[in-house]
């Protein structure tokens, strides 16, 4: 193993003298054993001139899982989430400059990817990148670890509780990814792992290993990312899954032969390797009986239909394989589907002009796509369109014929007359390949499309209601995702075949049964969810999040997010506060340097009239009658009687708790978990204690977000009212 | 395989002559074959005589199985969460009564349990019952499926957006259960499947299997189960999973080889069944350095450790194995346990008076345990206390000296000088046995605890917060619930081996990396989560949800929540409500039976004055100087001068919205998710629209919960402020 100097990754991928591919592991570009001359040739897919040679002979992959679990949870352990997403932020924005850009496309077409299959893979892998950055600031606090659900109150008397907290996980996040997505196919699963706090090491599929490989180099380049953080092996990596344990992830997208065998492994059995798997999925379409010919639905069906056979080649785990419409409409979406594939779709090389369709991956894909035809053709189906020869294509230079490359393919639909033949439901053909099969009603419609046994995602194509009802209700527990496809979103929608950032991919059964994105839900496959038990002083400390009971932490509150390390400062002093008796200064006059939770304030008592009532109703022009009414108050099956309005209530408890003068306290933002507990009456009185709950300093400004927790009782000690109420307040 | 009718099931557990234990399948209580006498005899662990035989030969597994999933699917699925959290608490207070729990308290203590393993068995498992009847209806919709997290729009104009839903498995929740406890064990896995509304097979460990089948019986004659919900089979269900697919679930409690055969099954491996597993877990209890002989914490730990040594004979997955304590305290820990142990534990048949401990469930048992103890001898353990020899115990007639089940074992306590020695790690030993080590400072003590490999539960003694904060976050990834045990909570701790319905019971690694329990995140397991896509009506039909630009739904609300079934009603009527001219009925005015999701009301404008704000300041006694001070308000970084209070700002929308008449809306119970977006300055103008959002009957009450959706504009448009109003409404 010897260690190189970077190299620019464009010169390298484009000379047509193939060049070894390195890896980066350790913080260094590392190429395999020298001499060693037993590497893969990966090949561009139009021309079929070698790449890059792809071998891990002699790296040392253990010494990399090491380095992840030292040096890389080192680094990472010492940002919090909001550090973290803003660094992903700059990532981005560095990969998006045109001048990145530029190389990725250029090396991307290199792969068979046209610039629309480029625009999936390298500006969606960013945009994976900026919504993680965007995700991590809003719906993550700026702290270590992440609380999970309400309180829980375990003790009669409240001294004993529990708390669930998600922390990331000890170990490494190792990446096992398909040939089909070098970009997205990496960042899609680092973003969420780097944001959680775990370092990657990223193994990427041989063929298109060249692209990953120079993703990775412009994000080494970037200098942006903590080290440790990400590492990148090229070529085999066969039995990484023995130097993984309890620690670790797995990411795996591929086939389900090969989950299978890591399933299988010791280490996931029995070790706690934690294994997440998107394999094979037959994905449908159904087309509502409403959606007949000439209607909105049925042209945004075909249209779908048509992308989905031929973007990236039909190359994509979430292409549509099963076209499932009524058993009458057969004939009508063959030859929609048809005419608009002769219209659309102009195979060949990429980098040519006017080419929509791009080859295979390479000729191994292709011998693999031409057998599943072949197997479907064997199980019932017969061709409906488009051929199993040689196809022509646009060639790099402009003309048209065989391609040198032997890795292009001819879109094909197929046509099954009995559509419960079994080929269909369970013969994936990972290229420009769909079949047509026919359903009766309904429940024939659902039941085909279960017959997926787990598919990632299905569109329903319908504008009638109880259609959709019927299908979705039907199909969902089978479906990681399911789209319905109408004249409303036809234009809008972000299509079938696209996992966005927002929401889950994945699928059960066949299609693997993990689960990956879904905004923070993917953070949280990084991260051990872990149930705390202890006095509310101790919940508080742990979590960030302040108990009721726990009086003040002595603690700074940046410290106060479950550090990842022990606080240097002993913290003794914890102990209760007498609500009635807080620390002298006000709360409000605290900045975020200086408030700790638990600093509270409890206010005098103020007497509500029967006439502050009335001038509310007034003035508010709030007159229900539970305030202006007695007799009808009365009758109301809550209220004794008028009572205080609630808006009355927190307004006032607002001039109870409020300090006037300009200080760090900048704004009320906003309030939540309002709850009006018992009714205040005329002659009642309320007081509110009000306790700093939970301080978020945000990383780029000079103030952050308290939340305090608001508890309004009466003259009796009843509570009247529970609520948070939102401030930002300055760092200083 | 005969049918046969009911029979007490104590008359039968009681008598001496062995019965064949029934299994209850397809509604039905049926024999194993006719004249099989086959059966595994389970015997009494005090006594050892035989109690039942126990044989599954010739029932029809698959049957059952197609009956939960036809017959047990469609009961449950016409059922909302309330409707079944309903039926589980009628079903709590039927166990709960006493004639019942006498039954089930005399039943298992042939399984050799004491009264107070029994409480924690049938009393913990009633608890289980009536925790998730409780959350069910508090913290689920009365609806079919579950909304999960927040909408996410995914157009410009959004016409386009994903929601994320929980659906429930279509198939059968398959329980293999451990032999410790017959009736909790059941019911802590029943009750969140059935909240799900997923049907459940038990299938008991055969030692104590017919205490298992006498809480089935008591439970099928309640009658309060709909058909197929539960279903019981006693014997081997060897080959199940090869009946199951990626409709089902597994959960499994029991030894970690068993849990890696089911594993490694080709239908789990990639057929889709789903598989919880809670397996062998070496739980740790680490003293503090703080906590030294004579603090609160020191005797805490050590009650704590003889009461998991000896609380069901030490048989619990969460007992504690390792006790791992400052070197320098070795000696002091263990005569202190020695002493406790002397002074509280006496052993003995439970039916005898002054038992403390009872015996192993079985000879079986035993035989394990003694070898367990001997390889933990053999790998550097020494005896400190107890021994290996027969022990005497107290038998049922109040004599000591050895018992004829040969089941008893002494507590032992075993000393390891070196605390990384492999046995102590790795060697669980299921009986009344801990190992004590010590170790050098805070970080070794966090690597011996993970060196567990996961585990179900640690405790943390120590009253020092920093000792607090290093263990906790250096364990805490390795295992499932974490115990912090001080001088506040030591005496109401639930204590470190009972699982509560509200935490997560289950922990990474050797412990199984399965969860169960945590309050509705079980009930979740039994889910599949699914992304929905699509127009904002038809996610609002979909969720029951309504959002924003959905229109008026045309189903009643009572169907708008996800049905399992198609409505009978088309929906054709599903558009765009215009919000400046909505239904002309005020929707205050309509009661459940006529509110529709969208029904909206679109305010008039009011102008807010300078005087306004000075008079609302007044008022409340709310002077903040953004309201009252121009010049300190222009200074503030969010304020353009004095603003509005935001107080003042929803008081008034509720005089802009609310219908003040007697009618259907009954109380305003409370607000959420209140943001305030842009400051209101005097002579702005601000006015309301307020939409029916969700809507949830209550089972048991002529009203139900409404959620509105309330949004702010000013005279520019600009939105001023967000939130959900909740309200109270009646049914008619």
């Amino acid at each position: 193993m010897s260690t190189i100097s970077p190299a620019s990754p464009t010169a390298s991928a484009t000379s047509s003298s193939p060049r070894t591919l390195p890896s980066y592991l350790q913080g260094e570009w590392r190429q395999p054993t020298e001499g060693s001359a037993t590497g893969i040739a990966a090949l561009d897919a139009s021309t079929g001139e070698p790449v890059a040679l792809v071998s891990s002979d002699g790296l040392d992959l253990a010494a990399a899982v090491d380095h992840a679990r030292t040096v890389g949870q080192g680094a990472l352990g010492r940002l919090t989430f909001h550090q973290r997403a803003l660094i992903l932020k700059a990532l981005a924005q560095h990969l998006n400059s045109d001048e990145v850009k530029a190389d990725l496309y250029e090396v991307s077409a290199r792969t068979g990817a046209t610039r629309r299959d480029s625009l999936v893979d390298v500006d969606g892998g960013i945009g994976v990148l900026f919504s993680y950055a965007s995700k991590g600031r809003r719906e993550l606090p700026n702290a270590f670890a992440l609380v999970d659900g309400a309180p829980e109150n375990l003790a009669r008397d409240g001294s004993f509780g529990g708390q669930h907290l998600y922390v990331r996980i000890p170990g490494v996040s190792f990446q096992v990814n398909a040939f089909n997505f070098p970009v997205w196919g990496m960042l899609e699963k680092f973003a969420p792992a780097f944001l959680a706090g775990v370092p990657s090491i990223v193994k990427p599929a041989t063929p298109t290993a060249f692209l990953t490989e120079a993703a990775v180099r412009a994000i080494v380049d970037s200098g942006l990312l903590p080290e440790g953080s990400l590492q990148l092996v090229c070529g085999s990596v066969h039995g990484f899954l023995d130097l993984l344990d309890v620690r670790d992830v797995v990411g795996f997208t591929g086939s389900a032969s090969t989950a299978s065998a890591f399933s299988g492994h010791a280490n996931v059995l029995s070790g706690g390797v934690g294994l997440t798997c998107e394999t094979d999925s037959l994905n449908a379409a159904i087309l509502g009986p409403d959606a007949v010919a000439g209607t909105p639905e049925f042209d945004a069906f075909i249209a779908s239909v048509v992308t989905e056979m031929t973007a990236k080649a039909g190359q994509k785990c979430t292409s549509i394989r099963r076209v499932i419409v009524p058993a009458d409409a057969l004939d009508a979406v063959v030859a929609a589907i048809g005419t608009r594939l002769d219209a659309r779709v102009t195979s060949g090389d990429p980098r040519a002009d006017g080419v929509t369709m791009g080859p295979l991956a390479s000729r191994e894909q292709k011998a693999e796509v031409r057998r599943s035809v072949e197997a479907l053709l064997a199980g019932g189906g017969r061709i409906a369109y488009g051929s199993l020869e040689e196809p022509r294509v646009t060639r790099a230079d402009g003309t048209v014929g065989p391609a040198p490359s032997g890795a292009f393919f001819s879109p094909v639909l197929l046509r099954f007359d009995d559509a419960d033949a079994d080929a269909v439901h369970e013969v994936e053909a990972f290229g420009p390949v769909a079949s047509v099969l026919g359903y009766r009603d309904l429940a024939d419609a659902v039941r085909l499309a279960n017959r997926g046994g787990g598919s990632l995602v299905a569109t329903v194509a319908s504008a009638d209601p109880s259609v959709v009802a019927t299908l979705v209700s039907g199909i969902a527990p089978f479906h990681g995702r399911v789209l319905v496809l109408d004249r409303d979103d036809a234009r809008s929608s972000t299509g079938h075949g696209s996992p966005v950032p927002h929401l889950v991919h994945g699928g059960p059964g066949r299609a693997g049964g993990g689960e990956e994105l879904g905004g923070i839900r993917a953070v949280k496959h990084y991260m051990r969810r872990t149930a705390l038990q202890g006095s509310p002083a101790v919940l508080t400390a742990l979590t960030g999040q302040w108990r009721a009971g726990a009086g003040v932490q002595a603690a700074p509150s940046s410290a106060a997010a479950y550090p990842s390390t022990a606080p240097t400062a002993p913290s003794a002093s914890v102990g209760e506060v007498d609500p009635a008796d807080p620390v002298g200064e006000h709360p409000f006059r605290k900045p975020l340097s200086r408030l700790r939770l638990g600093d509270a304030i409890a206010s005098e008592a103020r007497e509500i009239t029967l006439d502050d009532i009335g001038h509310f109703a007034e003035f508010t022009g709030d007159t229900f009658y539970a305030h202006t009414d007695e007799e009808a108050a009365a009758a109301n099956p809550f209220f004794p009687g008028r009572v205080a309005h609630g808006y009355l209530l927190i307004s006032w408890a607002a001039g109870l708790f409020v300090d006037p003068a300009p200080g760090p306290v900048l704004a009320n933002y906003g309030l939540e978990n309002l709850r009006f507990l018992t009714p205040v009456s005329p002659g009642d009185s309320i007081r509110v204690t009000l306790t700093a709950k939970e301080i978020t300093p945000r990383e780029n400004e000079d103030y952050g977000e308290v939340r305090w927790d608001a508890v309004l009782h009466n003259q009796r000690d009843d509570v009247v009212a529970t609520y948070d109420v939102l401030t930002l307040v300055a760092k200083e």
